[in-house]
């Protein structure tokens, strides 16, 4: 790959490239943060008229029923299902992810009531950590948050240990952690496995049944293209169906929510880990993104993933060379997500140079430049512009008309 | 009130008559559901487009701080306050009415730790219950869910009540609890007051901070008009800023979301009640709804309530006398919410013999008729025109043709 015309001509044959058209991406921007917030499927903006205008205005209350409101976060769910190796009643669209890590965390340390031991990586995501602080705290000192390394989890399960909770995908490195090998060693020692698949669900092909995953959750605006703070997910495993249960006991997970019965009685299956009503709109939305991926399919959408990051990669190294970049990522495709990180001392004037450019990636502490590689959308030539840009980012040491600020994005 | 041309005439002056232009509303219908689903305001069909094709579409991972994504949930929070009684600061605007009681009831129980009670009405909105339920059998035996009835509240809390958590408007009869009487009685015996106010806010005039209150959740897609499944909120009365913890610690309610800190750090004020990721477009939606109520001022709005409540009662019983139709509101309407309930015994069967006819009420069971009454978009020729309408229902034995089915709608 030494010239643009060889990115051009890799596009032209590039068997996802029409599945571009289906994203409403801004004139003259280069999206690197779809691992962030992804694009707008230009079929989510005319479902928004669809349901606003013609279920919620002419419907009215009658589309609870009638336009499948009730269903909908078994309908999205399943769709999700198709994405991660899971069953369809397995998985169910709500909440927060936030929310529902409380809820599988509560419960996983229900269904191991002997044991109170939390493994997790100590570079998990924040809120995965704060979710199992807040646990801790309020279920009383017997649970024990147990902080590992990346290469020390395995290690760190032990017969105490209750759920190992972890992030697929780390969100700053993009390194993979192996979920068959760590669901496998939990299991072996009792314990369960919880997964974080924000940032690996639409950008990997899962297999959450085949690597005897019990649970998992994810974030819905992410690879998934849901939109700002779309509903979230939460997949159990169907050989827990039976015993499982979450403290968020809200009416929808009730057996007959509209009977008004004075006693909790859970749903059978994954209905019961639902606790209010269903954000309508915003489950509507984020089913047109997974329309778009399941079409798309996750074996090419990897394939294309993994060949812009290595793209990048070599653009990278070819371009910026000498200015002090540290590849933060696993260098071996296998082993890394769909997004690139570099550890750069100027790395927060050098993202604000390339956004003001309109080379959209981010930022984060305390020195992580991260580019998110979405294959649903981005060309080779964009990867290649891309590196180009940081290039001339570099060389012109643009990155010091940008003053460290305080704020940040949402990841 | 004699005649139809009378309740023309009082269109004809009614000072709020021009904001029913501000709603979708479908020809045809009478829609006397507004206290489960809101109708649709035109504004929000309008605000979709922008949040949807500008701002997530365009403006992607900047609009967190461009298009003030990250504030929404305060400035939301903000336009709910002016309606209930309460400051800005006080309430946020997040999740579902359900997680949000499970994080208010948590934090109540761990500010009162030598108590162990939570005192609630048997007549509660069963979300409430379950979430109750929920709490203690996470946290343990140690706390006690003790329910009374209506009028025997005051005398159910004692030296062990932790918290008295109730739905302020009854959501079957519409039924008000005096605010100020039971919060002061809580707070006389050291415990907190916890009101929902699903059937109340965007109906009746709150006051919260002027009854007393600690802490309240609500809904946003009744009297609201947020849309189905809209965010939820939440109140803290500002004295118990500094004390309060609440166990869904995600990282919006730390004091520096970005800093990506290993330890949880609540954030000061309000904010440290937000869990996860804002749902942008939703709120973005409800925002829609709550500009409308402002504008036509809370004092307005339950002037007109009332006397569409008295009217439709008055009506009730001068076309349907005889039919064994038992009124379970309160005919005082300083004790009754925006909303009148009958029990009958063919009530389901009359309830979709209106729906067909286009006169969109609900039932509930196990045999009550409810017909809420919106002031923002409902005439008065339209109660009359409904109490004719269920007249003619019960006249021809109309509820014959509808057999008693098992689906029920969203409260």
């Amino acid at each position: 790959m030494t010239t643009r015309e060889d990115c051009a001509a890799l596009d032209a044959r590039d068997p996802l490239a029409n599945f571009r058209a289906r994203f409403a991406l801004p004139e003259g921007v280069i999206y690197l943060d779809g691992n962030s917030l992804g694009a707008l499927p230009l079929a989510a903006a005319e479902r928004a008229r669809d349901v606003i205008g013609e279920e919620w205005g002419d419907g009215l209350i009658r589309s609870w029923n009638e336009a499948g409101w009730m269903d909908l976060p078994f309908k999205v769910g399943a769709r999700i299902a198709v994405l991660i190796g899971a069953e369809a009643g397995e998985v169910v669209a709500c909440d927060s992810t936030s929310v529902n890590l409380f809820k599988l965390l509560a419960a996983a340390l229900a269904l191991r009531p002997k044991r109170h031991v939390v493994v997790t990586d100590s570079d998990n995501f924040p809120t995965d950590n704060y979710i199992a602080e807040g646990i801790g705290e309020f279920l009383g000192p017997r649970v024990e948050r147990r902080l590992a390394s990346a290469d020390e989890i395995i290690d760190a399960i032990d017969g105490d240990t209750a759920v190992v909770s972890l992030t697929h995908v780390d969100y700053r490195t993009g390194r993979i952690h192996d979920m068959a090998a760590i669901s496998a060693a939990a299991a072996a020692r009792g314990a369960l496995s919880l997964w974080d698949l924000s940032h690996s669900a639409g950008a990997l092909a899962l297999d959450l049944n085949g690597s005897g995953a019990d649970l998992a959750v994810g974030c819905g605006y992410k690879y998934l293209n849901g939109g700002p703070g779309a509903p979230a997910y939460l997949f159990v495993a169907e050989r827990h169906h039976a015993a499982i249960r979450q403290p968020l006991s809200g009416w929808m997970g009730h057996a007959a929510p509209f009977d008004f019965s004075p006693r909790f009685r859970p749903a059978p299956g994954i209905q019961r880990m639902l606790s209010g009503t269903p954000p309508v709109i915003a489950l509507a939305l984020l089913e047109c993104g997974l329309d778009i991926l399941s079409e798309a399919g996750m074996a090419a959408l990897r394939a294309k993933s993994v060949a812009l990051g290595e793209l990048f990669m070599a653009r990278i190294e070819a371009r910026c060379a000498g200015h002090g970049l540290e590849l933060l990522s696993p260098r071996d495709s296998a082993q890394r997500g769909s997004q690139v990180s570099y550890a750069y001392e100027n790395g927060y004037g050098a993202v604000q140079a390339l956004i003001a450019r309109g080379v959209i990636g981010d930022f984060r502490q305390p020195d992580v430049m991260r580019f998110g590689l979405a294959p649903l959308y981005l060309r080779h030539v964009d990867v290649w512009d891309a590196a180009e840009a940081l290039g001339e980012v570099l060389d012109g040491e643009e990155w010091r008309r940008h003053a460290y600020g305080e704020k940040g994005a949402v990841t």
